[in-house]
Parts: structure tokens; C-alpha cells; sequence
């Protein structure tokens, strides 16, 4: 249950008695986006200095740095540098200067081509090494000092030097000089500890392109830690040499050989990046018993799930909701020899078992085996034999050297202190964990698969709520967080554009000073970041202009990038409510394609806001009129194509609904600007029309209609 | 010279003597598109049928088949369907299976998984093998029969195979039922057994990626050689084992292994498409040197060669501007042991030497240790010294069981006939290659680097004019054509973006019967081809994106596309003339970054045509007003833009042109709507004006001014 986060849409208990008042219902309302500058403080020097234009446009990046001082004069590229690593080096480094040279290329169209002498410098210089395998918590603190002649970077290790050849990159701007960075100070170091994002390819396969492409987009932005989710009841993903038939019968075919596994890893190593593995167990792991049915605890036979979306939906399906069998020896017998292959496999210090128990506490309580062995070993109720799993578990990852990792369900009373906790459930969950001994994670908040805007997971802080509660020392268990993207509804197509700029809100919410915390500076710098991401190698907008081209042809008219633009994907999970989806659905639909967030629907509805509130300037006032007659407009020019392919042919309502939309808002724009009354009555009707338009279609909603409604409501009757 | 076919701007000598008129003057005059329609004759069955535009929408392929016939219903891939190769088979057609399921999923979205029984089919049936290494004139025909239940494609070996399933996945396009291809019949076979594609390396470096997605692109459109240019003075590209100071010295350590150069080979020949070098000699060498100098005719030092662009605008530098000596026996020597080694590297039966020797025919005047030799052996003239060095080198070339090719320069009195000719020259002397019994291929008017419009390329016909006078075994002596892409300007990076979609009009020549010609339709279908290059893994459309991002940095206006779309790089060669390049120099400017023709420029220049032709719809009206309003508008919003980044300060001037270019236009069109004669005067001048207005900015022109000359040239005075 634990990627079913919009369920929590009650007040969470205690979640009250801290924070902004938005936390609690978290996931239920819609927040605007302009409340949130009221809670802004940017309390970087450089952001709060009075050039605030030069010192936002020099520091377009995320996440922010700890500190940073501007000087005067520019570092300039176009005429070329030199770039030198000294002090302690390795391989490792090398080809991060190949790979900074290739993205710097990538940005400025200029070959590094040292051909002169005396040219300025790039020098990194690093100390010493980082561990051979590297641990949470290592040093990744950078110094950066840009001069006219030089650009010095100094670090205690790799790490750190890799964090700050990023910054570079990301600092490089175009100016009426040429590729410029502008002289400054930067001392810098992460937050938190670990920083991660989870990757689901049990229910989608990820290939192994998308994963090396996610790890250049999470270096680029500083996340450290890839949660590779790699098996699920859709299918098992790794190749296991002692236990062939996982892959052989679970996987489709679509699995990663262990080869791969090592080249990835590797891969993310280049980047100062952690893969820590999760193998999900006792549920979501029917994929392993149809090569393995005496894992199971039910009679088989199995079979895969294809089945996606929401479990409560349909009846539940015997063999395949079924989990691990906790009785029998030959269960541990099976997972002591696959943890010890896997556990060579990924070199990292933890091992994540996922941990969810959702279908094996239905199924334990009717099967008589169960039932019996729980009785024989004196456990009142399925709990206790879930309890009991874990622990034996968690013993076998021990003798194999790991530490265990579960989500918020392997936190028991007596769980071993080592065991770490991935929080789903909230704060108090967390703040639970870590004040019980636990190392623990928040991913509560974080979930990008939920299509919320950027600025919901950017407000989210570990440290709100019940942490304030906790001791220091407890306060310190608190390790950091992951942006989670579980893939009922994304594919390796489609998830770049699900997880991107998105998941770089949240990487800067786990970087910087907890006082960064300006949605529109955000936003602002977040348009930068898509494009560095593409420089970085991340091909994720031209993927999804790619498949936008593919809904009617080649001849995608402009008037369809007008709906496309001010349309969002439901948040939360109500697609699977509406059409039954599985692993054979294409998701080659609009819905699939457009960002999760409406940019231009965030643009209207401030614009708006600002009318309504009678602050609006003419400018605000000249963009609404001109956005709302294009939309009025659209639906005439676009309707006659729309009906000329079936992957269109859905969107028609909802283009139909997009000129009755701006309608109403042209009509109250019109009063707001006349300072005239609307007719008794007309306000309410309207507001009624909008609630109606509001309907998904094609399982996409209209992104504008917040801001005519900021419009209605400010016209007096 | 034989990159510098523009300066061919003289009609060429008998060229007058058959043909269309617009021929002679080819590389000189601008033809207007729509007079081309004139010619145009679409005599395809399917094209002629009374329903064109179902024919057109149902054909939208590059190259057209021979002949195809609309049968009843369609074949729909939306419910699945299952894919069988059947009789002969091999590890190439198993490959050709996952990259058409590839290639399908990314245009339609979605993935094949035949889970159902019943599927419709799509069966592929090879006969026999072909050749182990791919032979010129080997069978490429194919039949296809498309019905509801089952699309049957046939072929007589894997070389017809793989072009029919680019055939299938171009015909694929999506509909109000989904994606379908309508029911059909297509015999089809290609009119050339040469189709190629020259690609430069030697002056910029482009890497096995770019070779690899070039043949990508190649395959789409069935172009079946890969000329590969190796060598130039800037640099010298293949790694030798046996004289490994070549790209020792002679490459900026920019080559391509002998291990990338054998997967380059099989991934052509998987994809139908045979790999043949170029190695130039005797001139244009001088990166050899560098390594080996006892190659060079001059005294050295040698040192490569950094300018690019044209050679007559600066003075010659011995040392660069060196040929090989061919009064040496230690240079044959060494060709032989070099032929020798590239000769196993490279398995096509040809085996291109260049052959250009315009430096050498300086040189070797003016040297005496060539005079003397020359005296010795009763040489007359430097030309007969080249005829020798010829001759040796075809000889040790034969000796390694390889054909010799080279430019028209290596077409002498004595040339063995088993020489093959490559002509840039045109086609008269293509044809005298041919009637004197050699083996031709055109490249004259394919040259896809002189920025010139597709419908260029397109209407040039290898058996045009002089062909008409050969006999028919003689004719059969010309194989085809290559286009071809000289790299002067290009880079890894931006060549994608000036290949295609045009290589495609000239594969479409080469391909498709004589009469497929009307270039409005050529057009069309060009642009999904674009769009299919994408699906292919071409990526040029997303790469031009993320270079104009780079620009003005990531808030790229929509009025910088405004402009970006009505501009031009200059047809020709006046970019070297205007500034000194050099192999240092980046491409990062939109002078490089632009397609070779604008779209745009050329719908407004038919629109404006057939409104100066008192044949403009009403439509036609609307819409030039509504263009030439944007245009007139669009400078004074992005002018401050504009002198942010140094990238775009050269484009103000231009962006102010646009907008007096479209001031003219619109009094233009007040003019001729109102039927109004212009003040005495009026007309004249204005043309001045735009004269000046069509004056190169930033190596830029607006495209626009033909079509506003159009209106003028209509109004009565």
C-alpha cells in the first residue's frame, strides 16, 4: 500500500502541531501557488542582495548552494581554457573532466580545444579519495572560487569535486560578452546525507539507457542515491545465476543481465552515486513464484500479474496477490543464498526488502497452514508472523554483510536498531523512526508519480512537523529523502518527462539550506535546469515532442500544442478508477505525454490571482485577455483534426470545454475591467459551469480553470 | 576542387543541349518552387487515381514505390499482430525484426507483445541469402501485399527484406480507427544500384554515433553506400596498425579505431548498406605528412592544415597545401602495404582515392625534383605526372582485389575502364565517363552542403541530358548518384540538421521511376519523413531544438523562432569569404544551426506567387497578411532579447530587416487588394530597398524577400 499515497487524505494524526498549515492535507487540496511566496524568505546573501536580477540570473541553478558571495569581473569561456586536475586523481576524475568537457560542449556549441597558451584555467583540486564503495555520509562539500583568470575548485575527495564541476556547468550562462560565469564565491555541502530517487521497473521495465540517463540527470542536480525497485508482482528484473527461473519465468524477458547491473553501477559511481537494490518481499513478489512456486504461500498455480492500478478496484486473484511463504525453512533457505548473490552483486551497505505485507496479511489469515504454524509458534496474529519474516530476514542480510532497509512497515516494537525506515506514511512516521534509533528516509511527500506540482514536494521538509519534537541526536537519524516514481502509468518513454524538472524541486529541497524555500525562484531556475538536463545528456524534452508528433501525424497543428498546453494529468490515482489498465496498455496518449504541471496554467492562474486581488498591472491584464481569446479560438481551428486519429479523438470534449472556459473568463475579465456588477445570479451559474467543466476527459483536466475562477471571485453582484 | 561546385556558375559547356531549362544554370540562378510544378507529371497509378488525397495521405513515403495499387479496408496494428520471418533466414533478419519492432513502438507508442492467439500477421518471406560481402547492382526488390488479416512482404534475399520493412513502417499512420496501412499491392524495386551518401570527416571529425545515426537515416530512405571521406588536410581519421603516426600525428587524436570501423561496417550491413572509403590522394594529404613527411613533395616541415573555406582567399602555404610525391618509389611502397592493410579493414569491392590534385599541379610545376623526374621519364606537363601516379596506385589497388574510384579527375585517355568515376563536374562529364565505357555515379547537384532547396537535388536526374545521347549499354554504365556533405561548416553536432529530411529528395531520385517528380508532393511527404527520421533514432530535429535553446539560454522566446524560421544560410560558399574559419572556430551560431531552406520562406514565395498571379484564394490573402503582421511586429519585442547574448547580438540588423522587408509587403498587398496603381516611382525604389534588405547579416538571409518581390512585382504603376 505504500505507493498509495492520496489515500492519506485525512488530517494525519499529531501532523497539526506544526509547520504550515497546508502539511496536513497534504495531498488533497489545491494549493496556489502564490500563497506560498508568503512563506518565502530567501536568506542566501547573493539572493538577497539588492542586484537581485544579476544575482538570480548568475546563480540559475538547483539546487542552491550553502553560500555564496558575488565578486566582480567574469570568468569568460568562449575564448577558451585550460582545465587541470591536481592533487590526489583517478580514473574516476578523468573521465568526469571528459564528461564535463562533452556537456560544456553540449551547452555552448564551443569545442574545448586548448590550442594557445596562457589561457585562464579551470583547476580542481582534491585531496584524497572517497571510499571504494561509497557510504552515506561521506564528505561531498565543494569550495568554488571564480576569477577572472581562474576558476578554482577544491574538494576533500571526488565527491565533492564532482558535486562542484556541476555547479560549473550549471553557472555557465550566455551574456552579450559571450559564455560567461560571473566572479564569485561559492563554499557549498549537502544537507542531508542521502538524497535519493526511487526507480519502479517491476511494473515497467526500465531499460538500461533510461536508468544510465536518470543517473546523468540525478548528477547533474546532486542527488546521490538510486533506489532501484527490481521486482514486483509485474515481473522480476535481475538476473540471478543461482536461481535462473526468476528471471527465466517472471521477467518477459525484461530483466537486466548482471553484467549490466555492474556497468550501471558502475556508471552511477562515475557520478557519486549510490545504487542501493530493493527486492520487495513477503508481497509483490508473485513474478518469483512462477518459476518458483514453493516460495509461494498459496496453492499456485501462479502466474504473472498484468493487472495495473488499484487493487481494491477488482476482486483479489488468489495466485497472484499471493506472498512469500513465512513457514516453511526452505523460504530462508531460498533467500539466504539469493541475498548472498545479490548481495555481491550490488556492493552497496544496504539492502531494501521493500517490506509491504498487504496481500500476505489477507492471505495469512484464512490459510490453514498459517494458521497452524501460528498457533504451534504461539503468534496471536498475522502480524506477528509478518514480524517474524523480518527478523529472520533481516539476519540473513546481516550475516551477508548488509544493513536491512523497509519501508514504514518493518518498524515493530523490537525491529533491530540497524534496520533503516523509508518513510511513506508522513512525518510522524518518520520522526517515529528516528526517534526510536532507526536511520530513516523520508519519501512521504515526494511522490512524482502522483502528478503534483513541483512546489507541493519542494515545501516538504524532513525536519517539519514531529521532527521538532525529537532530541538532537534522534533529529540526526533523520538521513534525508527520495523522490519516488512508482510505474503503473509511465513507461522507459515516457518517465523522463514524469520525473523531470520535478524531481529536481525535491533534490534541492535535500541540498539546500532549509531557508531556500521560494516557489517562483524555484520555478524560475527550474526552466533552466530542463534545458541543462538535456545538455547533460537527459533526452527527455525531445522525447515527449517526439511523441506529441506522433498523436495526429507529422503534421501536429499549433492549435494542439495550445490544448496541450494548458492540460495536467489527474493528480493522484484516479486513473485506474476510470479505465482498467495493464502491463500491454500503451500509454501513448496525451495524458501520458503532457508535464505533470501545466506551466501556463500556473502562469494564468497567478496572473489571475493578481487581477482579482486588484493588483494586477496592464501587462497582467493585456496576457489574460490575449491567453483566454487563443483559447476561445482553438477549438474552431483544432476541432476537424482532433477527430482524425483515434489517439485524438478523446481529446474532443475536452477542447470543446477549453473555448466554454475562456469564455466565462473573457466575460468576467470584462466586468472586473469595467468595474461592472454581474446579474443576480449569473456568478454562481458560472461557478457552477466551471465545477461541470472540470470533469476529466481523457483523463485530463483544464489547467486554467483555478485562474478564471480567481476571476469570478473577485466580481462583486 | 570538386567541393566547390558552386563556382560551376557558367552554363556548362553542351549542357544546353537537352533537358529541362532551369539545368544549365543550376548552381547560379534562384528558381522559383512553384514553376517546378510545370514539369511535374505524377504518372504513379495510385498518385493519378481520382481519390488523391487518400492515395497521398495512404502513400506519405520517401522514396515513392515503383507502383503500388489501393486495394479495400486496412491492416490495424492497434489490436496487436504478430511478426513470422519465414524461408531463408539469418542473424541479420532477426536483427531487422527487433529494430522494426523498435522503430513501431516509438512511432505508434506502442509495444509488441503478442499475448492473444488469432493476431492479424505480418509475414516476411526471404528466399535465398545474399552476397557475404554486399555487391553493387545486388537484387533489392520487393512485393508487399497488405490486406486486413495480413501483410505479406516478399522478397528474393535479406537486401529486399530490409527494404520493405521501411517501407511498412513509413506506411504506418495513425487514423480515426488507429493506426493503419490501407490494403494494397507495391511492386517495388530501386531505378539505381548506387545510392549513396558522401559523408567528410576528414575536415570535421564526426563520431561513430553520427556515422551510426546517419545510417539510420540512410536505411529510412534506402540509400545503400556510405561513402566514407576519411582523409583531408585537417585531419587524417582511421586508425592504421601498420603506420600508426597517421592518426598519430595526423588526427588531433580524433579517429575511429579499427575495431569501431569494423562495428560501423556491420551495422551498415545490417541495415542493406555497403561502407566504401575514401582515402584522398595525391592531394589533400598533407595530414599524413605530419607522421610519415618522406610522403610529401615539399621540403616540411609539415604541420596540419587548421583553415577551412576556400583556398583561392588566402595565400597557399607550402607545407599545407602539399601533395604526395609521385617521383618517389618509397610512396608506393608505402600505399601498398597502406592499400594492403585498409583493404582487409574494408571489404567493398571499391575503393575511392579522391584523386583531386589541384595543389599537386601547382607544386609539381615549380618543383625541380619533379621537373627533373618529369624530364627523365618524358613527361610534358605536371598532368602527366598525376596520370602516372594514377596509374600506380590503380595498379597496386587491383593488386589488393579492390576497383578503383575517384572524382572526374581521375578519368584520363588511358584510364583502365575498370576505374569507376564519381563526377561532381555535371552531367556531361558523368556522361563521357560513361560512354567511355567506366563505371559513373553523380554527384553533381547532389551536394547537400551548398545550402541549396531540395527540389534542387530533386530534379537533378543522372540520365538527363548528355545520358540522352549514349546508347544504351553505355547508360547502363551509371549507376546512380551520391549525395554528399562536405564538412567545411558542419560539425558531429549540427550535421544531422543539414542532411536531412534533403538527403531524402535525392534518395528519392535515385529510388523511385524517373517520373515521381512533382516536388509539391516531394515536399509534403517530406515532412513525415522528418518526423520518421526521429523514429528511426535519427535525432536531428531534437538536437537543431537544444541548439537554438543555447542561443539566448533557456527562456528562448517564441520571436526568436519567428525569425529563426524565415532565415537562411547562404547558398553556396560565401561563408569562408566572410570570415576566416578554421578548425577552431564553433558552429554554434544560427547561421548553423538553421535548416538549409526555410519552409516558410518557400510556402509564402507560392502564396505570394499565385496572388501576383491574380490566382491567390482568399485563404492565400489571409494568411501572407497575417505572416507579414508577425513579421512587421516581431522585431520590437525581441530586439532587447537579442543584445543579451553575444550568440544573437548579430542578428539585430537582421531582425530590423524583417521588419522593413514586411512593411514593404504589406503596402504591397494594400495595394494589389485594392487594386490601386503605386506612385509613380514607388515600385523601383522599393525593389532597391529590398536589394539591400537582401544583403547577408550574421551569414544570414531572410527568405522572405523573394515572396515580397512576388507582391511588388504584380502591382501596376
Amino acid at each position: 500500500m505504500r505507493n498509495r499515497q492520496q489515500l492519506q487524505c485525512r488530517p494525519l494524526s499529531g501532523s497539526s502541531g506544526g509547520g504550515l498549515h497546508y502539511r496536513p492535507i497534504y495531498a488533497c487540496l489545491l494549493l496556489p501557488a502564490a500563497t506560498l511566496s508568503a512563506t518565502a524568505q530567501s536568506t542566501i546573501p547573493i539572493l538577497a542582495a539588492k542586484e537581485s536580477y544579476v544575482s538570480e540570473s548568475a546563480l540559475a541553478m538547483v539546487p542552491m548552494p550553502t553560500h555564496a558571495t558575488l565578486g566582480n569581473g567574469r570568468f569568460l569561456f568562449d575564448k577558451g581554457f585550460d582545465m587541470v586536475f591536481v592533487g590526489y586523481t583517478e580514473p574516476r576524475l578523468e573521465r568526469a573532466r571528459l564528461r564535463f568537457l562533452e556537456t560544456f560542449s553540449r551547452k555552448t556549441g564551443m569545442r574545448h580545444w586548448p590550442h594557445e597558451t596562457g589561457l585562464p584555467q579551470i583547476v580542481v583540486a582534491t585531496k584524497a579519495a572517497s571510499a571504494p564503495v561509497q557510504q552515506v555520509g561521506e564528505d561531498e562539500s565543494y569550495q568554488l572560487e571564480v576569477t577572472p583568470a581562474k576558476i578554482l575548485l577544491s574538494a576533500a575527495n571526488p565527491l565533492g569535486a564532482l558535486r562542484g564541476l556541476q555547479t560549473i556547468l550549471q553557472l555557465i550562462h550566455t551574456t552579450a560578452e559571450g559564455f560567461v560565469i560571473p566572479s564569485m564565491t561559492i563554499e557549498d555541502k549537502p544537507r542531508f546525507p542521502w538524497r535519493g530517487l526511487m526507480i519502479d521497473t517491476g511494473r515497467h521495465f526500465m531499460t538500461p539507457e533510461v536508468i544510465r540517463q536518470t543517473l546523468d540527470g540525478m548528477e547533474t542536480v546532486k542527488l546521490n542515491v538510486l533506489h532501484w525497485h527490481l521486482t514486483d508482482d509485474q515481473g522480476y528484473r535481475v538476473e540471478s545465476k543461482v536461481f535462473p527461473r526468476l528471471q527465466g519465468k517472471g521477467s518477459d524477458d525484461l530483466f537486466y543481465t548482471q553484467e549490466e547491473i555492474r556497468r550501471i553501477i558502475d556508471y552511477a559511481r562515475d557520478r557519486g552515486i549510490r545504487v542501493m537494490p530493493e527486492f520487495e518481499m513477503p508481497s509483490h513478489a508473485s513474478s518469483w513464484f512462477v518459476g518458483y512456486p514453493e516460495l509461494g504461500d498459496s496453492t499456485g498455480p501462479y502466474r504473472m500479474k498484468r493487472e495495473l492500478g488499484q487493487p481494491w478496484d477488482r476482486p483479489r486473484i488468489a495466485a497472484e496477490d499471493s506472498s512469500m511463504d513465512p513457514t516453511r525453512e526452505s523460504t530462508y533457505a531460498f533467500l539466504d543464498r539469493f541475498v548472498g548473490e545479490m548481495s555481491t552483486l550490488f556492493p552497496d551497505s544496504y539492502f531494501h526488502i521493500g517490506g509491504d505485507a498487504e496481500d500476505a496479511l489477507i492471505e495469512w489469515k484464512t490459510n490453514p497452514r498459517m494458521k497452524q504454524y501460528m498457533a504451534a509458534h504461539g503468534m496471536k496474529e498475522t502480524g506477528d508472523l509478518l514480524i517474524y519474516f523480518n527478523r529472520r530476514v533481516q539476519k540473513l542480510i546481516a550475516m551477508h554483510g548488509k544493513s536491512m532497509m523497509g519501508w514504514d512497515e518493518v518498524l515493530q516494537s523490537d525491529t533491530p536498531k540497524s534496520v533503516a525506515i523509508q518513510s511513506w506514511r508522513g512525518l510522524d512516521s518518520l520522526a517515529k523512526a528516528a526517534g526510536s534509533g532507526h536511520l530513516a528516509v523520508l519519501s512521504w511527500g515526494y511522490y512524482l508519480d502522483l502528478n503534483e506540482p513541483a512546489s507541493r514536494h519542494y515545501l516538504v521538509d524532513p525536519l517539519d512537523q514531529a521532527a521538532g519534537a525529537l532530541l538532537e541526536t534522534e533529529r540526526a537519524n533523520i538521513l534525508g529523502g527520495e523522490a519516488a516514481m512508482w510505474s503503473e502509468y509511465v513507461t522507459a518513454e515516457t518517465i523522463g518527462g514524469r520525473l523531470w524538472p520535478r524531481a529536481a524541486a525535491v533534490a534541492e529541497r535535500l541540498w539546500s539550506p532549509r531557508n531556500v524555500n521560494d516557489a517562483y525562484s524555484m520555478y524560475r531556475r527550474l526552466d533552466t535546469t530542463a534545458q541543462n538536463l538535456t545538455y547533460s545528456g537527459v533526452p527527455y524534452l525531445a522525447v515527449r515532442q517526439s511523441d506529441y508528433a506522433r498523436l495526429m501525424g507529422a503534421s501536429l497543428p499549433a492549435a494542439f500544442m495550445v490544448l496541450a498546453s494548458v492540460v495536467e494529468p489527474p493528480r493522484g490515482y484516479p486513473r485506474g478508477g476510470n479505465r482498467a489498465y495493464d502491463v500491454y496498455t500503451p500509454l501513448n496518449r496525451l495524458s501520458d505525454i503532457v508535464p505533470a504541471e501545466s506551466d501556463l496554467g500556473r502562469d494564468f492562474r497567478q496572473t489571475a490571482q493578481r487581477i482579482a486581488a486588484r493588483k494586477g498591472s496592464r501587462e497582467d491584464l493585456r496576457r489574460s485577455r490575449a491567453w483566454m481569446i487563443d483559447w476561445r479560438d482553438n477549438d474552431a481551428v483544432l476541432q476537424p483534426s482532433l477527430r482524425k486519429s483515434a489517439l485524438t479523438m478523446e481529446l474532443v470534449p475536452l477542447s470543446q470545454n477549453l473555448n466554454r472556459v475562456a469564455l466565462i473568463g473573457l466575460a468576467a475579465l470584462d466586468l472586473l475591467e469595467n468595474r461592472k456588477l454581474a446579474p443576480p445570479g449569473w456568478k454562481s451559474e458560472q461557478l457552477e459551469t466551471l465545477k461541470a467543466l472540470s470533469a476529466q476527459h481523457a483523463e485530463l483536466t483544464l489547467a486554467i480553470i483555478p485562474g478564471v475562477e480567481a476571476l469570478l471571485s473577485a466580481i462583486q453582484t
